[in-house]
């Protein structure tokens, strides 16, 4: 049994559920590349989820999805607007640049989270042909700190986006947990909001493998068909996606799974607090972030293996998944604690 | 039960013995991106086959390792000089032009087969700045035509194209077929014979998906695993592709799975011949090609599901698999029989 | 005095008239990339020859005026149909994949035209998106081989084109050379058959420098400035290339010059002819193809640089310019009849 | 006659002695795309400035020699660190992004110039294949905000980027101004400080158009030609630039030309100063910044077009250049004068 840790949410496995729709949907010969049921039936379940005009792709991973969310929406004389930790601006090293063309600006936030005041400053230059022309505001929900946006929040920065013309898209990676952190639904965080391309995440969550570009307006995706093949994103065997996204939405699964490993992060931020540890971002989904100094970090590491985030802040961050147990928490607390007395 | 047919070897499902062993790596947490153990035990045995200075990328798909072996063997500046019925220039949607930016050049084949005298007439403008330079010959083995290189066919393209400097790349997305009708090794086939570099095949032969680029001499590969990133093929669950390549070689699975569908190939072939049908390409692998009267097939595509291939000619396109049953093929005649006895 | 010589009409200088117009252009400031007043009735020059629906880009050289074009009329995912023997295809060092990730398919022919006949059989897989998308044609005119088409001729191929939702991009390097040949205007053998985009040629005829995307439909240039600007096109003293087309179309300069580098050809044709050398294309523009001995052709090359065409056929190729003079080719002549009595 | 302004120095002519240049080059046939002896001698000249180890590319423009730069010394997976203000970051509408693939990082500076300090926190993540990698420090010389980096300055940056790997590249559009101004020669501030690539510009200081790559190591720029072939940079005529360059370095023709406009601007700044008008950077080459009213710039702009440069803290550019008199100040101010005395 490999231990489970704090490292990423993608650190866990699958959910039993999710493997046993592989297992299900292994019978016979279906037509590849999504001419199957599975993806009929997965394609029409985020139609209920998201409304009628909605076209989804599925994709292999993350960076796959925000390529071809970015790809699709943008030109190569564009420029994308994100926080400055954006997983697109420091995560997958450089594949939106490389594949679409587009300049990505990474613009600082105090906790991952872009507001109309951070975005405006960088709103000028429309038509000027010497400058990357603003094309796409992408946010994270949950942000790449723990962090979530508000609904109001949402519709701010979609409405200055779209007063300047300009796309919206959500990279989702962890949308599960921002919906049960808001105890929303899906929809109400996307498209109600304004949202035109999600990049929605079902790795993190309990899927084997599974994510999905799901753009709110069939008229923005009539060429995601080619740039999906051209990134190398399109699955033969897509039933085995598909499959897996219908187990993850069947008796909310999904639902249950991002619940669990948010109770799991609050109740991590509140054992290590006990320990006169400090959380330097607000506990709204699966992460905690917190300071922990240098030696008791390294001692810490050798027995679960996490990231440094700011060394130079010597801040830590820690994640929990659907599988995350308290007696993990418990059992991680009291190696820390036992550091911590030295 | 989904009905088994021949439009494509990807139209199958999971090999039993690699689901068991997803099932069996679903335990616990693994570190993501490759640093976990079935990664590191699936790439020692990759170096078992193929010899100690072997470097192994695993990927998502087929056309994410082409991309990522061109991408790593070519600059933009270069050529890739291949078969006109090449995966890579027919099937990917240009996508090796748009991720590596170089020239792709498809030769006319009779067979899908290139020899030394077809690529001569390509191999000039060697400095000459205005001129793509060759930099790549792409071969695939076995080909889209279900033909065989034999291994004195391929050292005699790997020393044409070694003398002008060129990389050697071989697109195995069906290798297994390759190797088991030469009754050779994979090394036999392809470091022994001057390979550079080889997209090798899973998803085809068995597993649910996963592909690897396999270059024979790690000094080709420094930047390989940024390219890999860049290319959206970098897994983060990756022990789930990882575990699959293991049950794939475990016991030979993959010789077995091979074996089989070229079986399947070859009494597919000789049951339509017995019933008039003039086969097309010589039947090495597990793909038969034959002329079939235009109404005949539209008739019979009603029943099976499967690809015309050149439909000037009237030609169409079989492929077996791992799980082709000889009845499936029995029914698949019948069915042909009542067509043509119409 | 440098001698003048067959090798390409890039070889030639600068028509005195278009210097005095840089010259005179050389008058105090003027706004930057294009905000001049020579900018301003060069555009509208163009306006009078093309038609009132036609957007106009000026470019430094030709291959970043087809690199324009195509990034404009194509996304990523489409192929671009051309003759093999077309400048994107075969001088361009790969630019045109490179910069619009499209992918370029050389078509043979014999003389360097496509015809319906040779295109139609590449029109297929539309909305496969496996299958790189159809997207342009592209001819020259006159083409590499110093044919020419005939207005229906081009109707026909345009008709083709657009009944595929496929745009048409005219490489002009040579137009003027076409239009005097034709005796025709620019229009009638532009906008008048269909053309969407064409690439015009300033520099092989009697420019320093300078070519223009002409666009015939102003909607299909709508984000043409941002490419132009990637694409490193944008001149910061634009005045002096503005001012340079002025000039070329003042007194029907273009056109003085294309008719005197027409007529050489054809009289360089009639005098090598007269040795009993043969000629192998039709002699349309300003370019001489003949067979000539390899050894009597290096002996040749020592007196005047000049290109081999096809080494395999000892085809060689010979240009001729608005300078060329007729006494140039009686002394190449009398060296070539040296060589031949040997 | 063009009045005379400050938007920028590219809104200058051609300087006569290059012009006589060009009119002297123009002289019957040479062979194109740098086979010619202007650009043998202009080489050469380079060589003698630059010493031996130099491989210099000519280019149309800024953009194209920046890009080349790039293109050159990087990968798609590097990133390149500069100034927020740099020309590549803001001024070249993503053309480094989508030609080479990398990530054009911005870093704030408060004067345009890049220290050890600003830089340091940028270089982590070497070797983590999710982080693009550090692989270019560009800066500009002079910088887009007139001012000058010191030998010593540069030489600590060089050794910072060199201690991690990377390569340095040098915006150059404006050496000229900085050599004049440090009094240094052009080695001095480049191979003398360890720049490994430089742009060196032509046009803004006299030069119709031109600019060139210089690579301070000739291995660097094996791939250069190609490169600059696909970057649509490779000149026809080529002579026509080189000439103009041969004409630049004659009697230190770009000495006199940058000293001239440094003075210019030194007294342009003294003169608005002395009108109490606040200026903002060091004035240490042609480029002076000021703090102007809204109202009176933008009538000052109705009898001379420049640029605002920081709209919110009212800040605006004025450009001297080669041509720039004195009596073009006087009256400038004059006119400055009137609208400040209301």
């Amino acid at each position: 049994m490999n231990k489970r840790g704090f490292a990423s949410d993608n650190n866990s496995g699958i959910h039993p559920e999710i493997l046993k729709a592989i297992e299900k949907a292994n019978s016979g010969h279906t037509t590849g590349y999504g001419g199957d049921i599975y993806t009929e039936q997965a394609t029409e379940k985020f139609r209920d989820l998201f409304g009628n005009d909605t076209d989804v792709y599925f994709c292999f991973n993350g960076t796959g999805a925000n390529v071809l969310s970015i790809n699709t929406l943008a030109r190569s004389f564009h420029s994308v607007l994100c926080p400055a930790t954006a997983h697109i601006n420091v995560d997958e090293c450089g594949a939106p640049e490389k594949i679409s063309g587009s300049k990505i600006i990474g613009i600082d936030t105090p906790d991952g989270k872009l507001t109309p005041e951070l975005v405006k400053p960088h709103l000028h230059g429309f038509g000027f042909e010497h400058h990357s022309q603003p094309g796409i505001l992408s946010i994270s929900q949950a942000t790449e700190m723990g962090t979530i946006y508000k609904p109001d929040e949402l519709s701010a920065l979609t409405k200055l986006a779209h007063d300047h013309n300009m796309y919206v898209h959500m990279d989702g990676a962890r949308i599960a947990n921002a919906a049960v952190s808001l105890n929303l639904s899906f929809r109400e965080i996307s498209r109600d909001v304004g949202i035109d391309a999600l990049s929605f995440g079902g790795t993190k969550n309990g899927m084997m493998m599974g994510e999905a570009v799901v753009f709110l307006n069939k008229q923005l995706s009539v060429n995601a068909k080619y740039f999906r093949k051209q990134a190398a994103q399109l699955f033969s065997k897509m039933r085995f996606v598909s499959a897996q996204f219908l187990a993850y939405f069947e008796n909310d699964l999904w639902k249950k799974n991002a619940l669990h490993a948010n109770n799991m992060a609050a109740f991590l931020a509140q054992e290590v607090e006990k320990r006169g540890i400090k959380i330097t971002q607000k506990v709204e989904a699966n992460g905690v972030f917190a300071i922990l100094d240098d030696e008791i970090r390294d001692q810490l590491q050798q027995a679960y293996f996490f990231y440094p985030w700011d060394e130079n802040n010597h801040e830590v961050r820690w994640m929990t998944s659907f599988d995350t147990r308290e007696e993990d928490i418990v059992l991680f607390c009291k190696k820390l604690e036992e550091l911590l007395n030295g």
